[in-house]
């Protein structure tokens, strides 16, 4: 684990939350990107080594859409960078940490990164994502 | 804002919840503190420039055994350094955020740390720490 890559925030209106955290950051997103395959629309903003991510469902029946629906808007995943994510992945895995499909292989998600999850049950109820740059 | 000073994760048992994070990060927790003024057990775990804090309640009339009550555990809050958070609590006041409680100072928090808070209401459902190291 080389750093919190970013922290991804669930929110039901991006525009209207893109305000809220340029004021409360005091800068403006540097990116936004719809992501199909996790059917979100997202927007980054930078702080230090790491990233704020906000997710905005673009299907009512993306997981995002499922968290607002049962715990409202707030903080949905911690992102850590590493360097060999496939390593990582198999580490966990070892430790008992359980993934959140059936997959035990990282996949493209936003940001040109190859990421994989382990689910909030085994993790003190945080979803947590490790993620790669793709080169 | 600087940089992600810490994320707090409420949990029910900070011994089990120092196992389990020691294997997710790979390394031990650096640090345990109590906080009377907070009634909380807490531990600290490095990541790159940020730090993970584990609150336990030490009181069932915490804060944060109430969150756990309402929510489960989780992620608790984001903490983000500033180089001087009396103007940026000012700054936040006027752009229209609440804090969590009556006060607009900062008080000493853990980790040797001038801290102050916003209520998520006005955050997207994310409850902001705003510290400064005391020097």
């Amino acid at each position: 684990m080389l750093r919190i890559e970013h922290l991804g925030i669930a929110v039901k209106d991006l525009a209207g939350s893109n305000d809220l955290f340029a004021k409360l950051l005091g800068e403006l997103p540097y990116k936004t990107e719809t992501v199909e395959s996790e059917k979100v629309s997202t927007s980054f903003f930078k702080i230090g080594e790491s990233k704020i991510e906000l997710l905005q469902a673009s299907n009512p029946d993306s997981a995002i859409a499922k968290f607002i629906e049962k715990r409202g808007e707030g903080i949905h995943h911690i992102a850590f960078e590493v360097e060999n994510i496939e390593n990582e992945i198999q580490r966990l895995l070892a430790e008992g940490f359980q993934p959140t499909g059936s997959s035990t292989q990282p996949f493209k998600g936003a940001d040109n990164k190859l990421v994989f999850f382990f689910h909030p049950k085994t993790t003190n109820g945080v979803l947590i994502e490790l993620c790669q740059e793709i080169k």
